[in-house]
């Protein structure tokens, strides 16, 4: 029953036999490719074939036209211009919906408020029981949907752009979650922005998206996919970069700031090649995002967010530099005091046991109560009249960057508006109050189980810091800056926009923020100062703490590798044994069914070295963790076993062969054209019963007792990609359902029996070339390598020996450790050892 | 004569002898590493010990308190920091001097034309005499003091942060040269711009200015440099980075837009961490420099450069965009057209032998006779009145961004002097001449064999054309255009940003043209037009043609990797093995000095890989070119020969040892406290005739036939640096100049002998960490690591034998002839035989 082994296999069973290693199996890696590589060619002349074929008839040929066509169209889709556009346009709708859908829900708040107007108590059930019923669906949504959509999804996105996979990260549901709990969570009203879910939210669009693409064509042509995954998986990663710009440009219309600002935050080495790409989709999203605007009459046409007014032939004099920098300084502890105190309020609600399994028990809790008190503190009619509560974050922003003197009288009704929420008692004490509230109520806010962002609530209370800087200056030079012969009058709304730009990045860690509100206000007058500002911001509270998202990475143990600059030169003079793991898991080519069986339930690693034999550990390349699970699944799996039942019935019923499956069977030869070395392939391809016929080939020459061989390869295998394999074994299992199965005792020893069987890895797909690296290299090129080409792991090996590995877990621990490992060097040798820590699955 | 071997050298000879080769040679790198570790260990204890010795007395006691001061101010000014801040200050200033000195010059160029108003022979003399003096001073000053000023120097400041050492491409007279021919060249009027000499001029000081804080460091602690060498390197390149970013920056006063511009032509993968350097020292560089302009009264305060003063309430309306489109198509168009003409005449001028080889010999006629026709074209008296030609640069941006629309009668004097020049004989001709004129004239210009930038020249040729769009548009919709019941006028001012933004842009292949220009014009309020246009410019010229930058790389043919996206998915398909070079040349274990000599005479790479033996070419390490040419020459150098006619003539006079060097030898012991397996260190510190005891010892052990071996290290060694060895060599030979030297019968013979011996690697240091790459590694990944890394070569091994080397030539020609390789994949393992281009040098 077993198949005819073609030439090609029987020639390398000559060559190279079972038992004949070191040497000779490290040329392995070596044919393996040139396996891969025949195969791939093989492939496509096959193609080529049935296309020739096929273009013979002419319905084949109209056929052909429309493939063309259709071709032409997807590709042009699929090219990044149109696909970026696409999405840019897709976010710039999604965030104007969402953006008037929160505008709705505040005004109507606000509405509410005044309509009561009657009746102080019902004002006041009015004012705080909207945002808490609010918070608490957004929190009970995001909770029953998905709770991946929690928080701000900078941070994650920075992980993921980093190379690793989070799980169901960027899936509908999630999207679905983010989008209902991000707009009640900002209808309620609380101090929230939407920077950060844009963020994820523009990811998990992008994800979609190209999947679509990818789907569509994949129903003409799945093959084709199949060649170009690592392309695609490039790509993909490229577009995600591209989408986190998209999401941050929408959600300011700030195409230039939004794409350095979200580089900033996501990326630790950015191709400049990728660079267009954000630009692009931003534009395009900022374009449709203004011209709603206009469509909707807000504004006349395509201009700023936050517009100012600021004079522009003068708009500072060099003496006030000396008060920006005071801002930048106040703002870059303020921005580290932030970090600190959202640090200590999670560290807080964790730490305490019962209050923390309170929490978790009581999920709604937790938001009901921050909510019920946020609001009743900005209760208009009560704390809320002197700290501007009945104003929204919009509202605040524009009187804050506006040109008119809050200590001044008012002269006209437009100033009288803006002028009223600001002086109860006086402007200063109400911006100070103000300033203090915000910050800590935004503090808490951020810790809620809902999606929420930090930069627009942040941006807010560094406006209100730089304006209350304004107008004291403005109160202390009443008359004007005198310089030369000129009086300058001070403008407090400059201040607040350099205020605004140095807290935001003071807690993001970025420059930035001085690009975005230049972009805010339409109005680059600022420069100097703002740049002078957020510089000096971020110096200090870069030395201070984390960034905001970092300190979430840090929170959410999320696996990130820090950056090295903190470790300084230490990193020079550590190197790959010091710290790689000595102790690796590895499956040889001498291992057992029940070896893989021990080493798969034992560790959760994603993907495996692939070794000749444990005592010579010569590394031929890494299998997937998936390959070995079905390459596992392929020898004792029920598929396998009811195939074999189903032999030794047909074998006890006289040999008679299912007559119903065979005659189904086709089999056609290709001979491709025969080229030098390369022997000709030979194609079998069936009808229906093909699925059938491969499985019992396989059972056949196993049950043979055949030894596996290195490069024995089923000419079938070459015609099958991996999703229709595994899709093939779950139909013979169903199509071999009306079997019997064996008795427990039958099934015990006939596992035992096949465990006990070595590996065959013919049907397994494995890398040549892993990433790999000496002992000698140090720490300091270990961490650019990591970062920059995005690795997981990578194994050491000496003279191509496997002799450790090193994953992101240990150089991380190895940076963070940094200082220790100087005193300890002498004896490196001994203490890495001792260090077997487990090999990080990511 | 020999020095005492201590026990650890004696130790490692008796457990590894020369001859025990592959699998334990193989561990020669991990002991060479442990060696190398050990010794840095002793050193620094050495260090320590001589510390403590010399706390001791008071006066040391100060001297520390001293040190420690000093060290503390030099770390400051070491620091990033105040690195940064003091390299934007001083190239604020230099940017400020020049053009300062520019102007004037362009000033007298203009005053000696109207001074000589009555008689047009003379003001013609004058138009064209000043320039072409001018020009042949900056071609015949740059061709005698450094050649390497010619031209932009982006796009080697592009290859230098490669990785690629351009050598005395960063020197002091290069930067003299730059510095003098720029002003002249650029103070003839001249289209020619200084962002790209002031990016070369902004590297050099950085270098130097480093190269100065270490120089004052390393007198005083030169052992610390060398060990954080490696440091140095990559804070070196952060460094030359930022300096490129501040050079733009202080050129255009564009802090933001400098740091991106840099971004854009000179790096591939942008590390984000260093983002933060550019900024600072371009704020500090662009504060200084605004500063300047205010004390020199030019400006009342710190503001934009080329000040516009637009409509803010409605810049454009959303119909315009169409127009802004039209702009950027065709400036995409222009841009690729600029480019290819560009490289046409460079072409030419290299094609024709008779006329290049003209061109060589008499270097002073081409900037001549270029001169000579581009100054007598813009005669104002004569075709130079049809485009402005009496106005310079700085006079045509600010006419051209000016918001009085041309079209119309101008009522004031202001308006009357921005009038004149654009109005004969009307301003749609006067623009369109000017346009086609400026546009061939920069073209060749920028072919000149001066230094001299391309983007302000093309900068205003956009703007010229923006304006001629813009005052067509004003023509056509004379009221305005109509949105709703309000009519809006056209700005023309407004398109020739547009216009100007999309062209360099075009020209440059970069985006952030579009932040530039709003930082010149202190404006963002055609922040979409703007970025429209240069989206569409750069996707045209991006389809079409290179970038200037890289057009000039390939025209020099400087060492740098192309991008890999036209590629495309072929580059998953070629691998290692298809493109190496397999003939690598190498050095072994075995080699004898006579190979060394043939090899370094055959070859110029920097480094050779280091094999046990040419049978098993298993890699052991890296060798630098200088360590070897320094075993060579201290092996058959003229001053071992002294050295061994010296101690030759000894033993002819009786063996008498030359009292008067040996008795100023001083040795010193220092028994460093002993640790677990570490020997005690001897140290050898002699006071004068210290080198001569070093060296002769060397010739000592070597004249009595010992065998090297591997580890047998000349405790001396530990103590010397590289460079201290080299000038050691030398003053040993100065030293020795008072012995005869041998007859040349005698020298040859000797020198023959000395030749057949085996090479000694115990002086020599070998890098046991080089890259490495197996075969089956994918181009695509291949381009991704030697891009992100910076590598110039890695070498292929397989079970760590050498295979074959890899350098940036064979990836460059390898995705240049990308398509070519599909085909011939299956013969790969043939053709790839035969191409045995040598490893490029770098």
């Amino acid at each position: 029953m077993a198949l005819q082994p073609d030439k090609r296999q029987l020639g390398y069973e000559q060559t190279l036999m079972y038992g004949r290693y070191t040497r000779e199996l490290g040329q392995y890696a070596k044919r393996e490719a040139q396996r891969l590589r025949d195969e791939q060619e093989r492939r496509r002349q096959l193609e080529d074939d049935l296309l020739k074929y096929e273009e013979r008839t002419y319905w084949h040929r109209s056929k052909a036209n429309f493939r063309w066509f259709r071709d032409w169209v997807f590709t042009k889709i699929g090219e990044d211009w149109i696909f970026l556009s696409l999405l840019g346009i897709i976010m710039a709708l999604l965030s104007f919906a969402m953006d008037y859908t929160i505008a709705k829900f505040q005004t109507a708040h606000v509405e509410l408020f005044r309509m009561l107007s009657y009746s102080a108590g019902l004002q006041f059930l009015a004012w705080v029981g909207f945002p808490v019923v609010f918070m608490v669906f957004s929190a009970g949504f995001v909770h029953l949907v998905s709770a991946n959509a929690i928080g701000s999804g900078i941070p994650e996105m920075k992980t993921i752009l980093r190379g690793v996979v989070l799980k169901e990260y960027l899936n509908f549901r999630t999207l679905v979650s983010k989008i209902v709990g991000l707009s009640t969570s900002l209808g309620s009203g609380l101090p929230l922005g939407k920077e950060g879910p844009f963020v994820h939210i523009a990811s998990i669009v992008s994800t979609m998206l190209s999947k679509m693409i990818i789907t569509f064509k994949g129903i003409f042509e799945d093959k084709r996919m199949y060649y170009s995954k690592g392309q695609n998986e490039s790509r993909n990663s490229e577009m995600l970069a591209a989408a986190c710009a998209i999401g941050v440009a929408c959600n300011f219309a700030a195409p230039i700031g939004g794409v350095l600002f979200s580089i900033e935050v996501t990326s630790t080495y950015f191709a400049v090649r990728n660079y267009w790409r954000g630009f692009f989709g931003s534009v395009c999203g900022a374009f449709v995002f203004r011209l709603l605007a206009v469509w909707n009459k807000e504004e006349e046409t395509i201009t700023a967010l936050f517009k100012t007014n600021f004079r522009i032939d003068f708009p500072f004099d060099v003496q006030e530099l000396v008060a920006f920098s005071f801002i930048g300084v106040v703002c870059g502890l303020g921005g580290s005091l932030f970090v600190y105190l959202h640090r200590r309020i999670v560290d807080f609600n964790r730490s305490h046991k019962r209050w923390s399994n309170f929490l978790i028990k009581n999920r709604l809790i937790y938001p009901l109560v921050v909510s019920l008190v946020i609001s009743s503190i900005t209760f208009p009619l009560g704390l809320g009249q002197f700290m501007a509560g009945e104003l929204t974050q919009k509202q605040q922003i524009n009187e804050l960057f506006s040109n008119y003197t809050l200590g001044n009288e008012p002269e006209d009704v437009n100033q009288e508006n803006i002028y009223k929420p600001w002086h109860r008692p006086n402007v200063f004490v109400t911006l100070a109050v103000f300033i203090v509230m915000q910050f800590w109520m935004t503090a808490v806010s951020v810790t809620l189980p809902v999606p929420a962002g930090v930069f627009i609530p942040v941006f807010t209370i560094g406006a209100a810091f730089g304006r209350l800087v304004g107008e004291c200056m403005a109160a202390w030079f009443k008359e004007g800056i005198r310089n030369g012969d000129t009086l300058n009058k001070v403008i407090p709304g400059g201040y607040a926009v350099v205020g605004a730009a140095a807290l935001s990045g003071s807690v993001t860690h970025t420059i930035s923020t001085s690009v975005i509100v230049f972009e805010l206000t339409g109005q680059i007058t600022h420069i100097l100062p703002v740049m002078i500002a957020v510089l000096i911001a971020n110096a200090i509270s870069q030395l201070l703490t984390p960034s905001f998202y970092d300190s979430i990475i840090q929170i959410k143990k999320l696996p990130y590798l820090p950056d090295i600059s903190h470790a300084g030169s230490k990193t020079f003079n550590i190197y790959v044994e010091d710290i790689m793991v000595r102790n690796v898991k590895f499956i040889s080519w001498l291992s057992t069914y029940a070896d893989l069986q021990i080493l798969l339930d034992d560790s959760m690693l994603q993907s495996f070295p692939l070794v000749d034999a444990p005592e010579s550990m010569v590394l031929l390349g890494s299998v997937q963790r998936v390959e070995l699970e079905y390459m596992l699944d392929s020898q004792i799996g029920r598929a396998r076993r009811l195939l074999v039942v189903k032999e030794r019935n047909q074998i006890e019923d006289g040999g008679g062969s299912p007559a119903k499956d065979k005659e189904k069977v086709t089999v056609v030869e290709f001979h491709a054209g025969s080229k030098d070395n390369v022997q000709q392939p030979t194609a079998v391809i069936t009808a229906n019963g093909q699925e059938l016929q491969d499985l019992s080939d396989l059972a056949g020459s196993s049950q043979m007792g055949e030894e596996p061989t290195i490069d024995s390869v089923f000419t079938y295998d070459a015609q099958t990609t991996e999703i229709p394999k595994r899709r093939k074994s779950q139909y013979v299992a169903r199509a071999l359902e009306k079997f019997d199965d064996m008795t427990p005792e039958e099934q015990r020893e006939w596992e035992a029996e096949q465990l006990a069987k070595q590996l065959n890895f013919t049907d397994c797909h494995v890398d040549p070339a892993p990433f790999q690296l000496v002992e000698r290299t140090s720490l300091h090129k270990i961490h650019s390598m990591f970062s920059l080409l995005g690795l997981n792991h990578a194994y050491v090996t000496t003279l191509g020996r496997l002799v450790g590995v090193l994953a992101l877990k240990e150089i991380r621990i190895a940076i963070e450790k940094g200082a220790t490992y100087r005193g300890s060097r002498a004896r490196s040798g001994l203490s890495s050892n001792t260090m077997d820590s487990e090999v990080s699955s990511s």
